[in-house]
């Protein structure tokens, strides 16, 4: 039953082939790294989700010299990647199958291996490496998510003495994949799950932030007609001006089709919502968080529930309507069969800005600070040109 | 390793729950026809792709008193589907497995059973009762294709003394089939398929009709630059006009970074395109035919071709360039993994298309005339109305 | 008081020498007919609005060898312009100053004057060659609008012997002026006359033919949301699929803020949406008849009515409501303060159809039958590709 | 010859009357003044261009009790609003004839009325308040422009002991004038003024600020395309990401019909730029001081000038190209025949965040410090509420 170590990295290769050959951001990197080693004599450690398009990052940052010691995400490793970058000289822990306790352990044998730089996610290296004691050789790092770096100013703060830059607070991934790339995965993915016509139906989108600005504008590019639902008022009237009807969620609930948050924050979308909404309402997310619809409620209210479809489920309430959940309410860009999440280049965008922050931390140290902090400025500017570079925007 | 026939039915009616709730033209005339009973006593032959949509169909006819005798396209049929309309009584010819022979003898099984009305598909089923001398007892039917028309209206014509409604030939298709399903559906499988970005890249698409229209404006509304190449000076005037960079395809091919066919004709992407198109170019055809892009002629001159990625294949050629081809050049939007086809509402619109046709068929024989005609003007009318009905769009 | 002659030919020679420099299909066929002189030995009777831009077009005429005998429209003739014309040798007849019965005199006097070619507009000189037997000399012409095609199929059918091309059939004309320039010039308009902004703005477009169509995208481009009322089935549909809200007029007159006219019918907007109207709506017609909204109608309702700014009307009712009127109802946007009408460019596409159907007449003639008839479909091709090519539309 | 003051004052009425009718935050401001009186026994000092929007703005403050001597800008001050607002019993200075040091006269007599608040204008009442020691009555006020607020900082900073409320600086302006308000206005004025169409023009847009955003996005909307030059490289990724050609100015001046300029830096259009344009360029500027295009360079390096048409001027170069300048490269979206500046609603949005701050400087004055100051938060998220509301957004 098992496929042999070697067919699996043949397979993990086959699949990385297209993906590499569409990250020129990174082929770029890689091939000036390979020259100027700066990462040789140092060892990253790093807990990342592990696919195809992070391993195109690890192989750049080998091609600079890096040993490398990484695991994946609970219950998201891809074995054929793994078995590929062992095939390449990494240490890659975990495998799809593993049990939360595995996988702790294997975040926890990353910190352990005592790498010098971490690529962490979520801070979860970090506080580890604070637990421990293992902060001493740590001379910096980067960390992926917002979520990691609050918890870095947080419960961390003071307790990790090297650099950590926030990727992702970057107003480079704010355009580049808040706005575009997850706008349009989040078309691509209602299509793609659904089946349903865009053009005349009603959406009614939850938050008008990058994230929602994108879902919005790709939604009525599509022939959508769309509302924004947002409390903060500056973005409300930005909203307005950007040609959208705005107002309470629940008062728009009974005219919109579909109903898609892009907030953040928990419950946006919870009894108000469903007391009005309208029989046959599709409700998504694509917040980061599967929180912002009151599933749990949802549920509680209904007469019945069953799934119908991939990635779809259909609740009946006793008053005769009927509504479909998404994905149970997780972030259905990422979700359903089949899935491809962002695109290539807005993949490429975000791991060169990882990539280009590593190379900081250790040409550089004296330029940083302790704790969390944003990309420098100038990897900003840098990379932005680049990227237009890329594109060969100018033809 | 057989499902048992059961189980097969209930896998068919759980994939067409969802889709049959997302249909409701055909679920208003389904509703209709079981009061009124316009095909009581008649019995209709039918050869067409057997899918979970085309299964609503057939449920709507057979709601209105029709007798049913089907068998689907070869290669396509979808056995749990047709599980699942024989265990509502209806006679359905055919598995997915059938050998073209097998396919064959399954459509003349078709015209044998003697059916009185048609329900044809590049009119195979009149082509067959001609040849056989089975068209007497036939009242009339409708044809789904454009391509079965000219058949009709060519080799066949003066030999159907019944008449042929002929679907495809609506405006109602031209405008929500082609120009907004099969556009939105287009930049979908882009999406799906390839994973790259749509903002910034150029596209080069080929032919400005329906097909192109739609592709052209979606690909722009997702912040695509976007080039026409048509041969038609009134379409590639109305494509100017509609702002868009219009030029011939060769001169255009070294511009883009990916060119989509669209004009139902043979080789318009060929070697002149191929000596000049960018390396790295992406080739797509949306036409029904896979014969738009010279496949055989740019496999020939590539020095080697892979598989990379589902429906992507890489060519190499000489000169250092190389090039993507999307699904062997077939139909790409129907094509690559997961494809859900045009949306659930295109689809309810061209089968009550098809319903209210041979409604007609059987209600006022005399006011139709022998041979291939279209779609009468008030049923194009009656559905366009409902169709804005459904969508409730006054809200 | 009185301007000398020559001052006011020079005004007219400054004004024209722009618009002449923006016309490069008119400046082609220019050089054309100087080579060519395919009206040599004819003579030209015209009747159009006197303006820059048909003095450029008569300017073409007279280069390719035509005598012209012209004259303008009632209360529009532009006294600079004709005085350009005569001294290019041109007997132009009229003056801006002229009573309807002098407007009468010159229309007859241009057929007294025996041309052998028409350049008409509402078949005015074709009826009168008609009434005074002046018919026998005319190989033929052209008719400017689709109200004098229906004139010559109507009261005159068989009455005129020659060949009447009437060109704002063309689709040409139906894209470029009637869906692009009116498009544009309507949402131009509307700023310049009211100040009011179109972002948030709800907007109501009564009709959704060519024009219909322009002004919906255009104002829906402009961030404004459009609701489209449509008694044409066809049409409504197309417009739903358009993404645009769709319903009655009355229905949705309580949600406009703006109600625009584009049908061509009279009293689409009449007291039944008057009934309904939001207090403060701003109504407006872009239609050529003035009958639209039943101004009359509108005003015996209220209870008061006095001018506020330019080419506006504030209407106070009883209720305590108001609205705005735009221009009295006529075509606004061609009214209020500094029109410039249509683009340059679709003006240049409309003459250059009147110069080659005229060349056609004099060159060609047995292609052509007596009585009204489109543009020749090679002459409509033919433009189509110098409009592209003069876009120089490939770059 | 001259108009008599009280016919001049009835014109400014009735020019002002549709104006105030579009206002609905001032209206509500005035009414809400009216009870609250906050200006009760203060005495407000202006320098403004005086026209009917600013009118409203002054009765808004005089509703809520204030005293008012006011003066507008060199050459701009409308005579028959000035008449109408002393008859409503303001002291306002000042007329459209008056000389450069009557007009400085009036600044200054403005100041020695000793206002203690001040609505200032480029700083010009605050720097004479210094320069003639009369700022100790002085508790605060507002300014309007952005370079008022860098001179209140610079040269006058620690100099004004009261605080400056900066309006321009808001982001309500940026989002609501700069990119809504600008963009639009210059699309139809380019139309106004020009007569060119632009649908399938080409567009180069210098600078991506938000006006430059405003301006690329709705020329695109139009059916225009769209390049953009822009040295931040942020911007430039932004750009290219919503889809635009982007590249060096010079490279692009060859390929683009219309240039135009929205920067606020000098010489952003000169020798490399003129070196490259396409013949029949059409040059224009939208930036506040019109020295964006190197008009005198352009000018020297000509052949020959004329006036073309009100607005425009040609220029023709030794090498046979010639260029089209609009509006001498003076901020041309506010010049040409008719003009009517930025809708009114983005003036009443303005307005409101003058009157709030003014309102804030009487009622809290110790939430302000000295100097230059945003608009505070709180405001802001007030006006974008009462925006909203107006709108009736949630329709």
């Amino acid at each position: 039953m098992d496929e042999p170590m070697k067919d699996l990295a043949a397979r993990g290769r086959a699949r990385t082939d297209w993906i590499r050959s569409r990250m020129p951001l990174l082929a770029q990197a890689r091939a000036d790294f390979a020259e100027t080693l700066p990462f040789a004599g140092h060892h990253i450690g790093m807990s990342l989700h592990l696919e195809p398009k992070t391993a195109v990052l690890l192989e750049t940052l080998q091609a600079g010299g890096a040993q490398i010691t990484a695991t994946g995400n609970l219950g998201t490793t891809q074995d054929d990647v793994v078995a590929m970058l062992r095939e390449q000289g990494m240490t890659v822990l975990g495998a799809r199958a593993d049990s939360p306790d595995e996988h702790l352990a294997n975040v926890a044998a990353v910190v352990e291996a005592s790498p010098d730089i971490l690529l962490d996610n979520g801070a979860d290296l970090a506080a580890i490496a604070v637990e421990r004691g293992k902060v001493a050789q740590i001379i910096g790092g980067t960390e992926e998510t917002t979520s990691g770096g609050l918890r870095l100013r947080g419960e961390l703060a003071g307790l990790t003495p090297f650099p950590s830059i926030v990727i992702n607070d970057s107003i480079l991934k704010a355009i580049g994949e808040n706005r575009h790339a997850v706008g349009q995965s989040t078309v691509e993915s209602f299509m793609r799950i659904t089946n349903v016509m865009v053009p005349g139906r009603r959406f009614l989108v939850v938050g008008y932030g990058w994230c929602g600005r994108g879902i919005a504008q790709y939604l009525r590019a599509f022939g959508g007609q769309v509302a924004i639902a947002e409390i903060d008022e500056i973005k409300a009237f930005e909203a307005a001006l950007d040609g959208y009807r705005v107002g309470e969620a629940a008062a728009l609930a009974g005219w919109a089709d579909v109903i898609i948050t892009a907030t953040g924050q928990p419950n946006v979308v919870g009894a108000e919502v469903f007391a009005q909404m309208r029989s046959g309402v599709i409700l998504a997310n694509t917040g980061h968080f599967p929180w912002e619809i009151d599933v749990p409620g949802l549920r509680a209210s209904a007469a019945s529930t069953a799934p119908i479809g991939e990635g779809m489920e259909r609740l009946e309430f006793a008053d005769g309507r009927h509504a479909i959940l998404i994905t149970g309410g997780r972030m259905f860009n990422l979700g359903g069969a089949n899935p491809k999440g962002n695109s290539l280049e807005s993949m490429d965008l975000g791991f060169l800005l990882q990539s280009l922050s590593l190379e900081r931390v250790v040409t550089n140290p004296a330029s940083l600070t302790a704790g969390a902090q944003p990309v420098p400025d100038d990897i900003n500017r840098e990379i932005a040109r680049r990227f237009v570079a890329a594109l060969d925007a100018a033809r």
